[in-house]
This record gives structure tokens, C-alpha cells and sequence, in this order.
């Protein structure tokens, strides 16, 4: 059975802490229903990517809780929770529930209310995401993780300081033009290097920020928007997913993303499509070396020249293929369980032409999310009119 | 497409304090392995039901990490929350991902630790089932939760405190002979109402206690099976899933259920029948109070007569409808995320032929997993061969 987009929309990804979690999620599923004439009453279910509001907000169950919230109290819900790829998770089970015939339409949405708790608390949060044994209690949290990745990377493949930070400019740059974005300000590349240190060779810009944000789409059956006469022309092509072991330690390879490798191959050959008919992607890049790291495990690029996208302007919104025209996780924001959930949105935009970034003719989207340091990885194909 | 179970397996519950949610649920997963040919490497992915392990052992991602585990690393992984009902929920998601053709083969899973933390803690982390603002700021908590319901109850339907007791000393008796149970201890009507008073009127043996362990089911399509030769005969003939109001001052009535009666009617009609053909049932009875309204929810009496389930002996082992014949949360114990698991693993075995308490006959069971008091419920009905 065929998936289309009915509506998807996001709140302004920042600081919101005089906010809560259902006031976020309330925020962008209202804009979303907005959009279309489908109404909470029509939801068969309601399923939530988030991270840590059982650690932020003393809050579990945002699934039925959530639901509620939105006016849809007899959905079926549930919380999906895959650490940073819960939004894409999340996104992934929706469709999953539509094409088994037990749902004709899904509300998909993420929130995370981050900026409320200190930073400690956050990075701890965080923390939870890697593996707490062989990880968190040595000492190892998400900087000094995709730092080693980094360093790695810059010493197999020569790459440069500079050639990374090219990615944070990019991002920071398409962010400018996205009222949706966290950040709305341009970067050189002096600047991001010359930031301050996080975990040596990465500097603050480049990673994401701490951001609190809700996202939503609602995915419905073919039929259901045929029988209801939606105006829809997002499609959903393919869907990928795969693991890899949570500790880094663990994997095969530090300069390689083998989930995301093999998520992408099934999406590709659900879809029935190559890496060359994408025209625009959004990708996981909470640091630029894990935007690098995405375009090689897509196929976009060789094992070290993904680096080469921003250096040589190729992901840039006038390159050949533009990648994360939104601003990405480091110019738009990372509130982590919604990030899958707002990429779907993002590219939605882009499908139906009107992004603030707009890619001219736009018809197949890629999205690509990033659990941990690589351990889950989804990956969504849509296709426009 | 025909969903099947090719094996399923708990660890014994109760207190493991000793072990990591990684062994406890590598246990189970063991045994589950050892009684089909299916392997690890033939599994497309692994769902996990959890609810605390953030707050107990600082470990999320449990997905990834727990297929790693046993060795399916390169599986889809997520994990599905949805408070109590987080087994419940896991083990639906795992039969749509089947129905939608995107697994053949999936390993649904739980686990949970909670005796390695204090009982304070404990009894803050199990609070986040509830709605955070409206319930826990206030001072409510689950005894508090399931007592209103109780007294409500009694006072509706003109229910004793002895009659209420029977549940606990039913499934008190059920536990006996269930090695897997964490209680094999008989209880009397005077044990149950003279224990310590927990909320008025629930004392300590109308609550089911905390618990550790972990329970898996295999579940693949038919074509699988036949395929793989498998030696499986039980297979869901329908599920169904309905969410509520989380805070119980939002519920239209606190004697109902009414998310279960949605979860119930829409399971009964996926498979075909009604309660009148149901052989064998495990229902959330996390407090005596819970099993009586599960009856009456799931059909099988009117509302104000479930009660009389336990009293006159309708639902004891030689009833006309055995329910918790595994011993249920009050004998057999609580792991919260993993209960609804918990509950598929006994009535396979009911269906199989090889309970320890076997209920002759048996050729068709239902399962009823709550989340919170009632915003999460999901029915499950098995068929044998």
C-alpha cells in the first residue's frame, strides 16, 4: 500500500523553556492539521519520537499522553526510542503500520525539551545513547566519541581542519534563510576552527547545539487520501533501517557507518532507485565529520571524498546536490528524538517547492538519521508530483 | 500476510540484582534460540519494550544495544515505550512490521531491572507512567491511582474487601507451580486483606511487586515458516490497541476501562470471534482491582460483575475462563516493560500444550497489557493449532 505525506510541520527549533513537552508537540501538530483537512479524529494512531523526557521532564508515556494532548485520546500510541534516529524511527513504524492495513492515517511526530536542565544534566542525558558500561563509565560522551571518528578520518584520508569546518559553514549559511532554524547566522571558516576547543580536533561549531523543538507529519494511506480528497504530492518511495553495536570500540571500522551503508541499500531497492536520482538530502550531522561520514555511507561519495561536498560546494544549495538545505542539526538545531521527524518536514517542503531553500525541481528526497554514534540508522526516500 | 510465533522464552521473574538488562535479556533470547532453528542472523529486526532503564541503569538505545547483544547487530532496532504496556506494544509493532512485509522474521522483546535501585527511586521512575503534572506533582502514584478506582469501585457495585482479595489469592495459587514466577507462596483471603496497607483499601498483597527479568517471542510470517521448515503452531489471529487520558481525573468514568474495551473490540473483530470463544487469558492485573475491571473491559462480564470472577471460582485454573494462569503480575511479577511479552511467552505455551498449569483444550487465548492506569492497552489473540 502506498504512503503519502498528508501535512508536516515543525516549531522553531531553540530555546523554549518556558515551554513543556505537550506545549511543543500541541505547537506543531496544530500547524500541521492546519494544513489539511484531516483532524485529530481521524488519527488511527499517534506514535512519538523522544529521547529523554523521562530524565528532563520526569515524563514517560508520551505516547498516550501526547496523543491526548493533540485531541486524538482513542489512537493507538506508543513512544519510539532509537537515541537520536528515534524521529526517523519513528517515521519508519508509521509508514510500517499504514502499509500492514492496521492504520489508514498516522500522526509521526518528535519533541524534546532539552535547554530546561542544566548542561551536565543534558550531556548525562546524552549520554544514555552510547553504551553506559563500555563507554559513559570510562568517560566517553558524543564529543570525544566523533572526535576520535574525526581524527581518524583526517589522518587515513588527509583531510584538513578547514576541509571540515567547510560543512558547518554550509549548514550555518542555508540556515540563515530558515525561520525554522536555531541559528541564523553565517560562519566563516576561521571561525569555526578558531571556536572553542570541545574535544580536540572538534570545536563548538562544529557540533550541533542543545535544542528543544516538536516536528510532525502525518502519513496516510493511498487510499485514505484518495477517499478523502487530499491534496497530497509526497510520496513515500522507500524506507531503510539498520543497527550496528553501540560502542565504538565495537565496530569494525571508526571512518565508516556500515548501518547507515545498509539502511540505504534497502531504501534504494524499495524505492528501485540509485544514490544518483536523489536531488536533495537531509543528513544526521550533529558534528561535520558525521555529515562526511553520511554522504560516503550513502553513496554519494568514494571512502574520503565525501569531505570534498562542502570543500568544492557540490552540497551546497547550487551544487549538484544539495544536503541539508535546512540548516542541518547544526545550523537548524537537534532536539534528538524529533531530528528524523523534522527531516521529513524539511524535505516535504522541498517536494512540494516551497522551502525557504528551495531546490529547483526537487522530485526525490533522501533522508538520513543517526542513532548514537552510528548504532541506528533510517533512511526515508520520498518522491514529489 | 499470517503472523506466527516460532518460539518464545522468559527468564524467571523476580530479583536479579546481580545482573545488567543485557544479561537478562541475552537469557531469555537464549532459551528462545534453543527451542527453533531460527538464528539470530535470520532475524530482520529486534524490538525492545523497556520503560526504565534510563533512569535505572543509565542506559536508552536499548534496541541496538540489546541486538548486538544477541548477536543480530546488523538488525532493524528500536524500542517501543508505552509505560506498562511497553511489552504489549513491542510485541504489536513487531506483527505489523511482519503484515507490512517489511520483516519476515522479528524478535520481540523485554526487559527490566528495578530491584537494583531503592525503593524510592523505584517508586519515582514507575510515577512517570503517570501524567508528571496533574498526577505526581500532586502526590499521586499508582497505590494512590488504583485505590481511587478501587474504592470507587467497591462503593458502585457494592464489592467487599474479601471479594476483591480473591484476585490475589487466584493468582497467588497459579504462581505455585510456575518455576518462571517470582512467588510459590499459597495466600488466604485473610492474608491478602490483613497485609500492611499500602493506600486504603489496597494492602500489600493487592499489588503486584517489583520486579527483574526479561521474555522474548520470535514472531515470523507464515511463508517463513514454511520455508524455514519451521515447527510452529501458534499463530495471532488479531490485535488491537487504544490509548486514554493518562491522568485519571481526564477518564469519563474510573470504574471503566475504556481503552481496553476499544483495544478488546477491535482485536475481537481483526480475528474473527468473540469473548465467548476465548479459552485462556492473561490480563494486567498490577492490582486486584486492575483484573476486575480487565474482565469486564474485555467483555467477559458486565460492568459490577467481574468481581465475581475470583469469588465463585469462574476464573480459577478449573473455571469456564482460566485468567492468569501463569500466576499474572500479582503472583508471577512485574517487570514493567516487559509484561505483555510476558504474557504472549505463557499462553504460547498454553496453546503448546506444555503450561505448567494447562488449561485443557486450550486452542484459543487473549492477552491484555495496561500501560499507566488504562491510557495504554493492547489485546492480543492467539490461536493454537
Amino acid at each position: 500500500m502506498a504512503v503519502t505525506i498528508a501535512s508536516a510541520a515543525s516549531t522553531k527549533y531553540g530555546t523554549h523553556s518556558e515551554s513543556s513537552s505537550r506545549e511543543l508537540f500541541g505547537e506543531a501538530a496544530l500547524k500541521a492539521f492546519n494544513d489539511t483537512s484531516i483532524g485529530p479524529n481521524d488519527l488511527d494512531a499517534v506514535y512519538v519520537g523522544n529521547f529523554m523526557g523521562d530524565l528532563i521532564e520526569d515524563q514517560g508515556h508520551m505516547g498516550a499522553l501526547l496523543a491526548d494532548h493533540i485531541g486524538a485520546r482513542e489512537a493507538a500510541s506508543v513512544r519510539i526510542e532509537s537515541a537520536c534516529a528515534s524521529g526517523g524511527a519513528t517515521i519508519r513504524q508509521a509508514i510500517l503500520a499504514i502499509e500492514s492495513g492496521a492504520a489508514d492515517a498516522v500522526l509521526a511526530g518528535g519533541v524534546e525539551l532539552m535547554s530546561v536542565a542544566d548542561i551536565e544534566h543534558v550531556t548525562d542525558a546524552l549520554a544514555n545513547a552510547a553504551d553506559d558500561i563500555y563507554e559513559n563509565e570510562q568517560g566517553l560522551t558524543f564529543p570525544g566519541i566523533y572526535a576520535l571518528m574525526a581524527r581518524r578520518y583526517m589522518h587515513e584520508f588527509d583531510a584538513t581542519r578547514e576541509e571540515m569546518a567547510a560543512v558547518s559553514v554550509k549548514n550555518h549559511a542555508n540556515a540563515v534563510d530558515n525561520p525554522l532554524a536555531q541559528f541564523q547566522k553565517k560562519l566563516s571558516v576561521e571561525e569555526v576552527v578558531e571556536s572553542k576547543p570541545i574535544a580536540t580536533p572538534l570545536t563548538l561549531y562544529d557540533a550541533c547545539p542543545v535544542s528543544d523543538g516538536a516536528s510532525v507529519a502525518i502519513v496516510v494511506s493511498d487510499e485514505f487520501a484518495a477517499k478523502q480528497s487530499l491534496d497530497t504530492s509526497v510520496t513515500v518511495l522507500g524506507t531503510g533501517q539498520s543497527s550496528d553495536a553501540v560502542a565504538l570500540q565495537d565496530r569494525s571500522a571508526i571512518t565508516q557507518t556500515p548501518a547507515a551503508e545498509r539502511a540505504a541499500e534497502a531504501a534504494y531497492e524499495d524505492a528501485g532507485i540509485t544514490p544518483d536520482d536523489i536531488d536533495v538530502a537531509e543528513v544526521h550531522d550533529c558534528f561535520t565529520i558525521a555529515e562526511i561520514l553520511a554522504l560516503e555511507a550513502l553513496g554519494f561519495y568514494e571512502p574520503g571524498e565525501g569531505v570534498r561536498g562542502a570543500v568544492k560546494g557540490e552540497t551546497a544549495l547550487d551544487g549538484s546536490l544539495p544536503v541539508n538545505t535546512s540548516g542541518g542539526l547544526l545550523g537548524k538545531g537537534h532536539p534528538v528524538g524529533v531530528t528524523g521527524v523534522g527531516q521529513i518536514v524539511e524535505l516535504t517542503k522541498q517536494l512540494e517547492g516551497r522551502h525557504p531553500n528551495q531546490v529547483a525541481d526537487a522530485e526525490v528526497a533522501l533522508a538520513h538519521n543517526v542513532g548514537g554514534s552510528g548504532a541506528s540508522t533510517t533512511v526515508t526516500i520520498l518522491g514529489g508530483a
